[in-house]
């Protein structure tokens, strides 16, 4: 059946806005991210949203939930700011039964170079198709469940609560 | 206890030679590429040799088995040349009964830009740390049972067998 | 003799801040980009502020220009941010006499993957070789005198007044 | 008028075979350096061949020689293999009076990552606009005259006879 995947923004797919010098979102790299690393899961990938995940509210979280509640696919990956991954982890934990759900995303934007986004989304796309049901934040290498996890906002690492 | 890592060569870890205009083999980049992805999973890196995967003699292989039963790990990545990754992993799967192993390479090297190998890497240290005890090949998103896989000479690509 | 180079900051310099997703000033990356071009002109790199253009003070401009002065070289290049880049060319053409400077920059951080930066600088070290004194701007692969130069807010692109 | 460019091959345009594992030719990066590098300057691309330049022959610098002489353009860059660069500039010195030619190339690839390819092409679009009649070779971040330069088989580097 293969991977759905939700492209919600973070720091992930930002860009670097030559006229003012700030990051920006325009489209997702995850099609030529999935290329670069030559996958051959079948996926369908479907943007949410592109926002930082510091503006992501209530309302959006709930959208996410719905896609994934309707998706027919078993294994879900989505790509997410990483400031309040674990939030959004706990929310679906809780309205998203039954499935396997795997967050995950970049400390350095895909385009600038040097990114953690490569590593993560390949481990991303493996631990969706072996964990059990369940929601998952799969960052640094490692992989915790939704409820146990927090971004140490010092090192700008997830750690296990 | 971490995951122990054997590098054994493979497109992964080639340079380019400045002065030849020819790929060679230097020193490996795992280091690096973990910490491009910001890899906090507890690893051990050992390198057993740095040979093109066509010239993996069956001694080469036993040697790697050997090393396979002596680490005190129970999970254990191998980075190796996809040409005959497929061969190793069945000489592996004969004589490492009770770990989990996976296999994984690169088509491009890491140091020539669009590499695949750190979308490779992410994936192996996931499937590593949740596939149960057996040998494995991780490559283009998937992973594939020992025995069961080929790399299609003519696309690049693994497929099932 | 060489050529004396002047680090002043600007975009060229920049880097991400993983832990404020904001771009920021750390070390100059001159020596690193020098060594990427193979370059065997002898230099020699002081860095005399790391700060965006927008901030640069006409007090600023007159140490800029102070050494400028007091360099043993004839030929200096000063790496500088490009929303001033012009206003500063235009200041060392007043106050420096006998010398060639050219200034360059780049729209996009050096570290941030596809950056101008490196193409500029081979052209900054280019034309101070070869042009005759004077204060000159390098971007876009043209070279403009001081004084006959702006930047288009629109296009981020340097043209003749 | 702009500046015409010659296309012949060499290291600059080499790309990785990921099947063979080996070097190859397929098109040309010059638009795309171009472009990364911003570049405004007027220019006029045409590949005259793809080749490793220690197999052109008499009859391949005769052709290119014949190009420059029909050129309209005044000004002429030629991305060429390093290793007969030397020979090449010396054949054109002899046959194309009236015109300034500079001769580039690279060590690395620009497509295997850390390249020397879009340092050199800026030096050369500088050289090539600002230096006298004549034939130059541009690299590493210095000009030669045709005649008076080899490239050192031993460090790889260009120096002056």
């Amino acid at each position: 059946m293969g991977i759905r995947i939700f492209v919600t923004g973070g720091t992930f797919d930002k860009e670097y806005n030559e006229l003012t010098g700030q990051p920006f979102f325009k489209d997702s790299h995850l099609p030529e991210m999935l290329q670069l690393g030559r996958s051959r899961v079948p996926v369908d990938i479907r943007t949410l949203m592109m926002i930082d995940s510091l503006e992501m509210t209530a309302m959006d979280r709930e959208l996410i939930a719905r896609h994934c509640l309707d998706a027919d696919e078993q294994q879900i990956v989505i790509t997410h700011g990483t400031d309040t991954m674990a939030e959004t982890a706990a929310v679906l934990a809780r309205m998203v039964p039954g499935k396997t759900i795997v967050i995950t995303g970049a400390m350095v934007p895909y385009k600038f170079g040097s990114s953690d986004g490569l590593f993560n989304l390949g481990s991303a796309i493996a631990f969706v198709q072996t964990l059990p049901e369940g929601v998952y934040v799969a960052m640094n290498g490692r992989c915790f469940r939704a409820g146990h996890v927090r971004k140490n906002k010092l090192t700008g690492e997830f750690e296990e609560l």
